[in-house]
């Protein structure tokens, strides 16, 4: 049972974003490297951010990545939700299951989920951007600016 | 996000055996037949429930599987937990993460997948097999029945 990488991708990008240090935007290339995944996975990401409204995307030379709102306002759970998308804990159709109709087990494991989603819906993104986690990205912020310049 | 297919068949395996009719054991081919999956697969899982104490298993001709308790004590966060491991809902070894030290969306991930676990405690195995569940499951062993006659 764990997140897509998709979704994991999304909330590192997202977290990345929040701590961002100054006004310029952030390229997907930048982030690619930060997180050393493929600059193509990372476009896709971004992409589904933006489509979100989460980001906002940038073209030209100084484009590139920037976070849309107050991260204050943008809880975990509704950003799990959307990025895991509806897929339920199991998959009862491409792996078909004799027991699928009207299978209590189902019913049970989307109301655990709803749970999940519920409760990490007391988290906000700024949340999980403080302490340790805050000096790690704004060090991360930091080096790309150095090797910028 | 989706349970492994260790642990889905592990659940359906519980299921299937709560719903047992009279007193002989049941075979991994049959439950492997009944839920189309392989024996093999079948094997590893069956012998995990053994070693957790959920199924007796019995060696011999007439050797197979049978619910060690009562489905009514067994609660499905524990199932859960035990069949998933201590695996996180996000992986930041294996797929090294920069931010993996004192990471809070980690431990704010974890402390939601407690959450799921707590709630899914509320149903037991005997809760999800009741019903058309119930139904679906009984027809699955008078079928399996008529079968060996």
């Amino acid at each position: 049972m764990q997140l897509t990488r998709f979704t994991d991708l999304g909330l590192r990008v997202l977290m990345y974003l929040t701590r961002q240090v100054g006004s310029d935007s952030v390229t997907n290339a930048e982030i690619a490297e930060q997180f050393q995944v493929s600059h193509n996975h990372l476009i896709k990401v971004a992409h589904k951010l933006g489509k979100l409204g989460w980001v906002e995307t940038q073209r030209g030379r100084h484009g590139g990545l920037r976070l849309a709102g107050d991260p204050r306002q943008l809880r975990l759970g509704d950003v799990l939700r959307a990025l895991e998308g509806a897929a339920p804990l199991v998959d009862c159709i491409q792996q078909p299951c004799v027991l699928r109709h009207g299978c209590l087990l189902k019913l049970a494991l989307d109301d655990g989920l709803e749970v999940f989603f519920a409760h990490m819906n007391t988290y906000t993104l700024d949340d999980v951007c403080k302490g340790r986690t805050a000096t790690t990205l704004l060090s991360l912020h930091r080096s790309a600016s150095a090797g910028r310049a």
